[in-house]
C-alpha cells in the first residue's frame, strides 16, 4: 500500500482516464444563477420558459455546483478553472494575462501582462475621466500606435488594442515578478499611483511601467482626450498542465468574447473562430463536431444583463439559449453538461457565491425526481450540491471515460 | 473533499473517542446503489419491497455515500476502506495482497505477495501461451505442488492455488521490499522479463523471484503444457492503522467472500467464521453478540447480481437481505448502518460511481421525511450526500463514542 499524500486530483484522472469514441459538450451559460428581485418572486431560470432545458432536467440529473468554496464569490478566471477541473484556490490566474489571452496575444512564461486604460488628465495631472470618454477603436489604436514607440532598455514591449479605453500592456524580459499594485487609483480628482514592486523581481517590473507611464504621457499629449494611462492587473504567466493532458480530450472552446477563449486558451484548448453569435456558434459546433472529443460553448448574455441588474433582459437571455438547445442536442452528445461559472443575480447587478444550477444528460444518469431546470428545484436533484472542480470527473465518468480506482 | 485540517481524521478521532457499552452494525450490501434499466423506470432497490428497511429509514436518517470523490468507481478494496474510515485515496492495496486476501492467505508483515500465471513456454524460452492454455483447477493444483519443492535460502516461500492458470506466491522474509517490475510481459512470442528492484530492499525481493522462476521452469518440465510462470502485482503488506487502534472498538467480521474476509482483516478485525450463507452469518452474529462492539456483516450478491447484469435476480438479492433484518433489529443494536461499498448498476454490469443508498439507525438520529430506503428517496435524507469515509465518524458519535471537540 503506497501513501498518495502527494495525489492530486489530476494524477488520479490520468491513472485512471480511459480511451474512447465519446463526446462531451459542456455549455457555460455565464452567471447563470439567480435570485428573486423581491420577497416571494422568482429568480431570473424560474421565470424563464426553457421547455428544452427542463427536457434535460427532467431526462438527466440535476444540482448545484460551488465554484470556489461556500460564500465565495467568483470572477471570471476562477469561476472558469473549476469547470475545467482545476483548483481555483491552488492556480491563480491574473487579470492581466486573461486580458492578454483574450485577444490571442501569445502570452510566454519570460512575460508580465497588465490591463491598460486610457485615461484624461488634468493639468495638474489627475484623473478626470478614468476612461478617457470611452474612445472609439479607432482612437483606441491610433493611441496605441504612439505607445508602441515607447521603449526601455532590457526588456521587449507590447502593446495592443482591446477596445474603447482598454489595451494590454505585455513585458517580456528576465526575472520580471508581477507583485504590483495596481496604478489605476480607481477614482476622479487624484493621480494615478506609483507602481511599487513587493519584491526584488516585482520592483523591476514597477520601474519599467514607471518609465512607461511616464513616456505615455509624452507620446500621448497630442491624442486628447486621451492624455495618460492607468496599469492594472500584474500577471505572470502561470504554470498549468494542459485540458488533453489531464484528461485525454481533444477539446475545442466556441465563444465569442475575448476572455473566455483566453481561459479556454490557458489550458490549451483549440480556439475556433465560432462567429459573434449564438447561431455561429452553433453552426460551428455541428461543423466541427467530428474534430473534437469535447466542446465548450461559452454564452455571455445571462451574466452581463445580471450584470446590469436588467431581470428581463436576462430572462429572455435565457430563453434565447433555451431555444438554441436543440443544434446541441442534435448532434446527441454523449453527456451534455449546462452550467455557469458563477452566479449573477439581476438583484445584485453582479457577480455572487450563490450555488450554479447545473444539469448533466447522459444515458448513465442515475435518475432525480427533478422535472425543471431551476435553482429551487436544483436543490432536489441527484447531484446534490458539489464542488465545481469535482464535475469534469462527473463529465468524464459519465463519458465512460474513466476505468475503476482500485480493485 | 480539501483537508480542513494538518490534523488527520484517525488522531482527531483517537483524541475524542470515549469508552462506552454501545454495539454497531456495519451491514455492507456489496454494490447496493443502481440504475433502472430504461429511462422512466425504478432501480433495483426502488424495485424491490424492503418492508424492514423501509421501516429503519422511516425511523432513523438516510443520504448518500461518495466512495471515493464524485465520478470515480471504487474497486472493493477502496470502497471498504473507506467505509472503514480509511481514506481511500491515502491507503491503497497492492493487487499481489487483494489476491492473497481473496484466497483467505493470512498475509504478515513480513511478506511480499505476488499474483503468478502458469504460462507455456517454446523450446526458445519465448512465451506461446500466457495462460498455459488455461488449465482445470486440478491441473493448477498439481502445478503449485511442483512449485511448492522449491526452497530459496533466506526466506519462506508459499504458493497457493487460485484457479484456472493463476496462482498467489508469497515471500516471507526481513527486509523485503516491492518495488519488482512485473515479469509478465502481457505479450506472447517474447521471453519473460527478469525481475528488478528500484531499491535494494525490491532487490532482494527481485533476486528472489528470478531464482524461483528459473527453479519453476525445472520442476514444471512435466507439467505440459504448463512448463512456465509469470509474475505481477508484487506488494508489500500495507502499513495501517487496526480499527481498534483508532476507534477502539473491539470489531468482528461476518463475510462468506474470502476478500471481504481479508479486507477486515487488513484493518485487524476478528475474522469469525460465519459459515456460507446469509442466514449463517445471523447466527453467527446472534452467536457472539456479547462479544464485540463493533461487527461488519458483509453481503455479496447485491454485486454479483449486478455485475451479472441481472436486475430481477439483484432485486431478489435486495428483498432476502431486507427479510434478513429482524435478526439484527431483535439484537437491539445502539447503531445500524446499511449501506454498500460502491454501487454495481444491473444496467451497466460493473461497479460505478453513483453515491450509495445509506441509513444510519440510531436513538438520536435526527428525523428527516424519507419513509423509505431508495436511490431517490436518499436524496431527500438528513445525511445528505457525504464521503464514505466520514461514516464511521457518524457511526461513533451516534454510538455515543465521540466526546466533544475543543471546549
Amino acid at each position: 500500500m503506497r501513501k498518495l499524500f502527494t495525489m492530486n486530483t489530476h494524477d488520479l484522472i490520468r491513472e485512471l482516464r480511459e480511451p474512447a469514441k465519446t463526446k462531451i459538450v459542456m455549455l457555460v451559460a455565464d452567471g447563470l444563477g439567480g435570485l428573486p428581485m423581491a420577497p416571494g418572486g422568482l429568480t431570473e431560470l424560474e421565470t424563464a420558459r426553457t421547455p428544452n432545458l427542463d427536457a434535460l432536467a427532467r431526462e438527466g440529473t440535476v444540482g448545484l455546483s460551488v465554484p470556489v468554496l461556500p460564500g465565495i464569490t467568483p470572477g471570471s478566471g476562477p469561476g472558469h478553472l473549476g469547470l475545467f477541473g482545476y483548483d481555483p484556490l491552488e492556480y491563480r490566474i491574473g487579470r492581466g494575462i486573461l486580458e492578454a489571452l483574450g485577444i490571442n496575444f501569445a502570452v510566454g512564461s519570460k512575460d508580465v501582462a497588465i490591463r491598460g486604460n486610457f485615461c484624461t488628465l488634468g493639468a495638474d495631472g489627475k484623473i478626470t475621466d478614468r476612461r478617457a470618454g470611452r474612445p472609439t477603436n479607432e482612437k483606441n489604436r491610433a493611441a496605441v500606435e504612439k505607445l508602441r514607440t515607447i521603449k526601455i532598455p532590457g526588456v521587449e514591449l507590447f502593446v495592443e488594442p482591446v477596445k474603447e479605453h482598454r489595451f494590454v500592456l505585455v513585458i517580456r524580459g528576465d526575472g520580471l515578478g508581477d507583485r504590483v499594485n495596481d496604478t489605476d487609483p480607481q477614482a476622479v480628482g487624484v493621480t494615478p499611483l506609483k507602481a511599487e514592486g513587493a519584491d526584488a523581481a516585482s520592483a523591476k517590473t514597477a520601474d519599467v511601467v514607471n518609465r512607461f507611464l511616464a513616456e505615455a504621457v509624452k507620446v500621448l499629449a497630442s491624442e486628447a482626450p486621451i492624455n495618460g494611462a492607468t496599469l492594472r492587473g500584474f500577471a505572470t504567466y502561470p504554470k498549468i498542465a494542459t485540458f488533453e493532458n489531464v484528461y485525454g480530450l481533444k477539446s475545442a472552446a466556441l465563444a465569442v468574447y475575448p476572455m473566455y477563449k483566453g481561459l479556454a486558451r490557458l489550458v490549451g484548448m483549440d480556439i475556433l473562430d465560432a462567429g459573434q453569435t449564438l447561431q455561429s456558434q452553433m453552426d460551428k459546433l455541428a461543423a466541427v463536431w467530428g474534430d473534437y472529443d469535447f466542446f465548450f460553448l461559452h454564452y455571455k448574455y445571462t451574466d452581463s444583463t445580471g450584470e446590469d441588474g436588467n431581470f428581463p433582459a436576462k430572462v429572455e437571455m435565457i430563453e434565447k439559449l433555451d431555444a438554441a438547445v436543440p443544434d446541441i442536442t442534435k448532434l446527441k452528445p454523449d453527456v451534455l453538461i449546462v452550467t455557469g461559472d458563477h452566479s449573477t443575480p439581476s438583484k445584485m447587478k453582479s457577480h455572487s457565491w450563490h450555488p450554479v444550477p447545473t444539469l448533466i444528460h447522459a444515458d448513465n444518469c442515475r435518475p432525480d425526481e427533478v422535472i425543471g431546470f431551476s435553482e429551487r428545484a436544483c436543490l432536489h436533484g441527484g447531484l446534490g450540491q458539489f464542488q465545481a472542480q469535482h464535475l469534469m470527473l462527473l463529465a468524464m465518468a459519465h463519458a465512460g471515460r474513466l476505468g475503476k480506482y482500485g480493485a
